[in-house]
């Protein structure tokens, strides 16, 4: 079974795939994409994945949207939630849940290239799993995203899918953001993020799109070129309990916005994170002004520089591109 | 001028390169490592630099070590520091020094290839950059890395060296980590890098090396296979301050580690990143225990999977590997 350990010092849980663990002759390193495989996610192929979670069907019964657990999970749902600790070690055992959400029956690689109603409907996937992941009490935070392209950790199989991980701990992103959140409320107020969408919207440098009660931005300080974040104008903590509405005119919006990177940037690889506030909130008293201090949104970043690489280490970015720039050529991209 | 621009949410300083911004098709994909370029950094060929900040030469008056200011810095010299806010925004004027430290006059790419008094003196040559460094008042933090490897970001010049970065703010990775380590002092009194020590030299799994008073291992929750964290036996918050018997005792560890990841991974690319306590430490309350709290380490990182794409959206890491098994792997590989 896999195993969440914690880094004593940063407080960072890792998970520790037990299951796919690897040896040092399995890390060959491939600079190129491999060839493609045999697409398990295409219509007709179903047999060759779990049998699948839930659906999205159309009138006629087929499905437009299909949730599968992944095959290789890297965490497991079985069993009880345990806690210990080991030396100056925390370590939870690898609860959770892991499914892939196959985007579409067709073969087609990019969420750029979906039409509306399809992203729409892979939306209203997510929604539901969050509500439905949600109802487990071991669970602490649902993770949606997506890896397109080899360098973005995508794979093989170039069929639009995303990736659903839920948790029985908050990841170090989301309490950062939560806690860095609170601080500007607590000071402000305000909603940090609220205030960022009026600065932009004022400053007009840095907004790529502003349409249906969403906008797209490049952020102020990105840590890649391109970086693009797109958040509902709205105040809400929430991504899942987006009305009908609203979620058509994201899947509009974000259409939009994928489509300027693939035509702007040559179809980069990228990656997507949802970050939404996680729906235990345990400490009343510490993260009572959540339902205001939190704002959710989506975390677009294409894959374009090799020079990522000592960050890791360090926290520390640069950023070979200048957000208003990025946001001239990608607002001046037609698409 | 550079930047330096605050996330108004994670309090994640970026630096913005403006000297460095690129446009959209500067950017190409390049899957495999372009070929190598002509060698600025061997010597004879000193004139395709820019003049040397300081080097260390041998008794006949050759150089072993170079420093030179980097052709291209993230950070310049000149100015006053100024900071100002900008709607919700925080910025600074990218004011710091990026120095290259030219490992060797010979033209050898892996500082593993290096022999032992060699690095031992290009360790020697970092010290004095930080004491010299630290003199300006307006720097907060000196961080050395390495970048090796083109998927590291070493670049198309296989020259080994490393580069000093000096930033009028303190790194988010190291605010982390001296924020862990406190939190950790205030419970148990203890230096969590200490006890970790204490406990893997006692569990005996995940050492890789514990020789001349430096311990070579794979952190309990580590972020990446195979990577590896080399610390002194000794209590120190300051790298810098080691004497002339540790650094030749850490340069034969260095030397080791890096030649078994080199054996038994088949030459990886890898990220090298030095963590010592920032030299102003300008909250004697706050930081009043730093010096029992921090211990100084280096944290290596091998570049061997694809998957770490959407680790940047989520601070959530996936290891594949067990660190046990890779301390095993790497404790028996000969050098």
């Amino acid at each position: 079974m896999p195993e969440l350990r914690k880094d004593p010092v940063l407080g960072r849980w890792v998970i520790i795939a037990t299951e796919r663990a690897k040896r040092p002759k399995d890390f060959s390193r491939v600079d190129s994409a491999p060839p493609e495989k045999e697409c398990p996610f295409c219509s007709g192929k179903e047999a060759m994945t779990p049998p699948e979670t839930c659906s999205l069907k159309d009138e006629s019964g087929k499905w437009r949207v299909r949730v599968i657990p992944s095959k290789k999970p890297f965490l497991t749902h079985e069993g009880e939630l345990w806690k210990k600790g080991k030396g100056p070690y925390d370590l939870i055992n690898g609860l959770g849940t892991h499914e892939i959400v196959v985007e579409t029956p067709e073969h087609i690689a990019n969420m750029a290239d979906l039409d509306e109603n399809q992203i729409k409907d892979v939306f209203s996937v997510y929604c539901n799993r969050f509500k439905e992941i949600g109802k487990d009490s071991r669970m602490k935070y649902v993770l949606v995203f997506k890896n397109y392209g080899w360098d973005a950790g995508g794979g093989r199989v170039k069929h639009s899918r995303s990736q659903i991980i839920s948790t029985p701990v908050n990841l170090k992103r989301v309490k950062e953001e939560l806690e860095g959140a609170k601080a500007y409320y607590n000071y402000h107020e305000r909603c940090v993020f609220c205030d960022m969408i009026r600065f932009e919207l004022g400053a007009q440098q840095r907004v790529v799109l502003d349409e249906d009660g969403f906008v797209a931005l490049s952020p102020f300080a990105p840590r890649f070129p391109f970086e693009t974040w797109l958040m509902p104008k709205d105040h809400s903590p929430d991504f899942y309990k987006l009305s009908e509405t609203s979620l058509a005119a994201l899947a509009r919006v974000i259409k939009k916005t994928l489509l300027k990177i693939k035509v702007l940037l040559n179809d980069p690889a990228y990656n997507c994170v949802i970050h939404t506030a996680p729906f235990r909130r345990p400490y009343p008293g510490y993260w009572s002004t959540i339902e205001e201090d939190y704002h959710w949104h989506i975390e677009i970043t294409p894959h374009l520089t090799k020079v990522a690489g000592f960050e890791w280490g360090s926290g520390f970015y640069i950023c070979p591109a200048l957000p208003e720039d990025a946001a001239k050529f990608l607002r001046e991209t037609n698409v």
